[in-house]
């Protein structure tokens, strides 16, 4: 469910909503290993929603459709004191990943770089400077999320346990290490290039960017180690790359253990209604 | 999806609320004859919402789950500027009966009274007078809104065309009148014990209050002549009622034949962002 107040930032067009709102469902089928075949749309629009408006969400939609093959078969439309957008999705899997089947010994992958999107909210807000280039790609991963959809079905077979990063790196770890019973160890944070440059300019943590951003629309999961190679080779074929960045361990810690260091990674990621 | 602000009336609990949500997709399946497997909600929470509201909205959709026999298996949770409850739902039909197969000749049938939840609403903002038993009769069918599933299910292979009667029973004449290129007359009105005494005691049209009021849940269609007889059987046995409240006729004229008077059915009902 897309809420205007809190998942459309400054600059985001509603037809960028619109394809965001669809995004947000294809990430996690992509987590999943799910095709995703169709879905349906309920949608709340404030009262004075202009024609243009109306339009630029159904463009939304339709770009949506076409980018990942699915097909829009339904829906509602309300009133409401803000722009809500929920979709719904129906896909296939032959086998679907759970977020409970890490084992100690698992490698630790994420299939993006972390970084983009905290820096490109902080862009759009107007409240940082950022290189050209560097602020380029960081809006555009909060205006035009692009989850793998394809990578995610490529990489699905080899996973023990895996979900999006729709909440940030630090939730995902949490979130699967309880789920798993296991700890993990990051040995290498998978910043995005300029996040350390951009985080130095601006008096911010490269590492708090990285862990506790959120809507990187990634995939965080774990695979035995002996099928790594393969994995590696299947999500290259689908355009995409494996970032390995340590592993789990025994329940208990979820450490950061870089140059000597080891320190707790906290959980300070997005949180409704804190 | 509900919205709080024009779905949930004053005195409707947030338990009711959640298993409103609930009835108005069920509502739609019964008058498509697809019997509901399970459902996913997305649920906007106002900041500050409480552990008991909570824990209502819990309760409402177990409720739905037990009454319908539906499982609830999946949704998200945001922060919202109001209360949001958006269902989907999956489920099965042999034969889905859709909006544009009325023909000439057809009768029209609704399976149930019309009325209750445009007094009910008066009553609960306060402004009308009610007697005890219609009262709260009235009010039930604001809070506790009961489409009728089974009876939707017993229906359907008899029905030609059908839809529920979200948007009042006048707004359901003109839209199958229109996807099945026939007019309605009608003949009879299938007003709600008590609506006419209601009516006078405050100077309201008994009229309007039966055509133009909504969220009835009950399913107007149309059935081949022939098979009336049997339709009615199938309902009765499901613990229901069919009314016969006229018939389609050729395309052109949505139109009330009554005591002989004959004059067009505006459609008058709720529209959003009206």
């Amino acid at each position: 469910m897309l809420v205007e107040h809190t998942d459309v930032p400054a600059g985001m067009t509603y037809r960028q909503a619109a394809r965001k709102a669809v995004a947000m469902c294809v990430s996690d089928f992509a987590a999943k290993g799910a095709r995703p075949d169709s879905f349906v749309v309920s949608i709340g629009l404030r009262k004075g929603v202009s024609q243009e408006q109306v339009d630029a969400l159904a463009s939304g939609l339709r770009d949506a459709e076409k980018e990942w093959g699915v097909l829009l078969v339904g829906g509602d439309t309300n009133e409401a004191k803000e722009l809500v957008i929920d979709c719904a999705m129906v896909g296939f899997a032959k086998h679907l990943v759970t977020r409970s089947g890490a084992r100690p010994g698992d490698v630790l992958i994420v299939t993006g770089p972390f970084g983009y999107p905290p820096a490109g909210l902080r862009i759009l807000e107007g409240s940082v400077a950022a290189a050209a280039e560097f602020g380029k790609k960081a809006k555009a991963s909060v205006l035009d999320p692009t989850p793998g959809l394809e990578v995610g079905l490529a990489l699905a077979p080899f996973l023990t346990s895996a979900m999006d990063s729709s909440d940030g790196l630090a939730r995902s770890l949490h979130t699967l290490a309880a789920e798993s019973g296991v700890g993990f160890e990051v040995t290498e944070l998978p910043a995005a290039k300029g996040v350390r440059s951009f985080a130095a300019a601006n008096g911010l943590s490269a590492e708090e960017l990285v862990l506790q951003g959120g809507e990187e629309y990634a995939i965080v999961g774990t695979i035995p180690k002996g099928r790594v190679a393969e994995a590696r080779s299947s999500v290259q074929k689908a355009g995409g790359a494996l970032l390995e960045i340590g592993k789990a361990t025994e329940a208990g810690q979820i450490v950061l253990k870089i140059g000597g260091n080891r320190r707790p990674i906290n959980d300070a990621g997005w949180t409704h209604l804190r």
